[in-house]
């Protein structure tokens, strides 16, 4: 039943163009070209299509041919945040391979918030979409919703997997071998690099703590860990970077250290209290402040200093998720094979270190 | 019909919890239970479903019941980027006024290209989406797609508004305000500013750039712009800027002088450029190197230099573009006033200028 039929007065609402072109007396190849082009057909035509839309209401069949079809065509994707050019880049790169597959991406965005996430995947689940791909809040996620997901839909989790949701395929960078390649090379040029953290919300941010505590120790080395502490409650990751790096400045502790940051939006920060007290990351060729981060944000190389990091393979896991995604939905849930992808880490080296 | 049903070899596909009731063997109570949390109920509860819900295809009526209903409670949104934190923001703020108004948003984003704009169009009316807010590509935008958009469904556009569209509801920024503020302010504090610009793609870009021209005539001065030819095929904004600038650097050109970027992306490219030189934008009490960009980027005020800027008010942009929607959804688009809302933008004072 068409939209909104059967609510009384209304205009009636037709749903093929063939019911159009009888219903306000225009041939239907006129029609086409006007919704492709009104300027493609005569005046007259135009005006009288127009009167005619006014008259009756066109409601197009998605819905219907939506319902009819064994594939809606649509993808969900959930991410945590918007305001993040980490997450953004990895949309890009599902939107880019999900068009090339022919497919049209839903993205909900779960705002940091586990009952905005669980409603996300209510409504992916609701719209019959073939698949989803979700970056989860991490051990915030309600797990109970990705369960009914993964029971539900063809799903792919990317850039973390809660320990829960260890059946579920997942996609993402090796960690472990990231952090571990950076906190290798800042221990080979300089003093025992020091980890500068954030409060632990972040589910990776957990991983790279852990992957430089196992480094460090492989090493031999003393491993010093700050910043986990929420100094101003709701702070963005660049000012808690700052601020956390700057109180060690005031007390002349680090001054010439090397700093690896849980992550380049902390390191942003941590950039900034450099400058704030005068020092220069990665300036001298031995010894002196050195700051690194971690995902490769695709603002690095404009920053001052340009920011040396681990760049995360943002295209290859967008592109394994929906490849994986798109092998589940065509075997329809058959599939017993698990995947786990993993990408390596690239140390990308720049000025700060 | 439920979807895929007529295809043969099939599980039954039931549409209501009444049937997946009858057909597993499960009362509906307990069903609504365990799709809240399958841990609500009984271990053995949970299996029969578990079970049942291999043995039938349980859809939910979405479709179904969007038909039904006069609003199928969704909007759409197509932005024009997504690597971008000034359309992150503005996306985020839309999100978060339409969940208020307990809307799902549907986001498209047109990747700058105008035919991906023009199928996101389509894709938004085939979903019958209760209404659009749509920031457009500026000239590059698909005219008739928008036209069509603004027949089919109540429709606001923001950030920009092609010259074509001028019968369209429009909700931004004062543009010739906001950078007239800069022009006026940098004037005061030094020489006649100089416009750093980009290759003239960017709609909003040349508003910025005439604005400029019509405040430096204003106050009697003489304008010069730079940087408006494309120096690297397809770089980024940032890039630009630091190649455009950096080339008049090399000439020993502009190093004392006031820029104005046409936005902050091109603006952090100038901030690298006066790094590579040694020089210090801001820093000197009177004269010397200013720089100064436009739409209070996020991460502005962590940039080193932080960044003087001026403020898009995206919250207010974003919140009354939602309401404005609400009001023609509402009405039916029987509303035949025509609403223009624009924002001024306001200094934000910081250490580059």
């Amino acid at each position: 039943m068409p939209k909104g039929s059967g609510a009384g007065g209304e205009r009636p609402r037709l749903r093929t163009m063939e019911e159009l072109s009888v219903a306000i007396g225009v041939s239907r190849p006129t029609l086409s070209r006007y919704f492709q082009d009104p300027d493609s057909v005569s005046r007259s035509s135009r005006e009288r299509i127009a009167r005619g839309l006014e008259r009756v209401e066109y409601v197009p069949n998605f819905f219907a041919t939506r319902m009819n079809r064994k594939s809606t065509g649509m993808i969900g994707v959930i991410i945590p945040y918007l305001n993040d050019l980490f997450f953004t880049k990895l949309q890009q790169s599902i939107e880019f391979a999900a068009m090339e597959a022919g497919f049209t991406v839903i993205v909900q965005c779960s705002h940091t918030t586990p009952e905005v996430e669980a409603r996300a995947v209510e409504t992916l689940i609701s719209m019959n979409v073939d698949g989803a791909i979700v970056a989860p809040l991490g051990d915030n996620s309600d797990i109970a919703a990705m369960e009914r997901l993964n029971r539900r839909l063809p799903f792919v989790l990317v850039d973390s997997r809660p320990g829960a949701l260890s059946h579920v395929d997942y996609i993402g960078t090796e960690h472990s071998q990231s952090m571990g390649l950076m906190t290798e090379y800042l221990s080979r040029v300089g003093d025992p690099p020091v980890f500068l953290a954030m409060p632990r919300v972040n589910f990776n941010a957990l991983n790279h703590e852990r992957a430089y505590l196992d480094k460090m120790e492989e090493l031999g080395l003393e491993p010093q860990v700050v910043g986990t502490e929420e100094i101003e409650p709701g702070a963005h990751y660049e000012a808690h970077g700052e601020l956390a790096l700057g109180r060690e400045f005031a007390e002349g502790r680090l001054t010439d250290r090397s700093i690896i940051c849980v992550n380049d939006r902390v390191a942003i920060g941590a950039l900034r209290a450099a400058a704030r007290f005068g020092l220069d990351p990665g300036a001298r060729r031995k010894g002196g402040l050195r700051i690194a981060g971690h995902d490769d944000y695709p603002l690095c190389p404009f920053l001052v200093p340009s920011l040396t990091t681990v760049g995360q393979d943002v295209d290859a896991i967008g592109q394994a998720a929906v490849a994986r995604l798109m092998k589940k939905i065509r075997a329809e849930n058959s599939l017993t094979d698990h995947a786990v992808t993993l990408f390596p880490g690239v140390l990308k080296l720049r000025e700060s270190a």
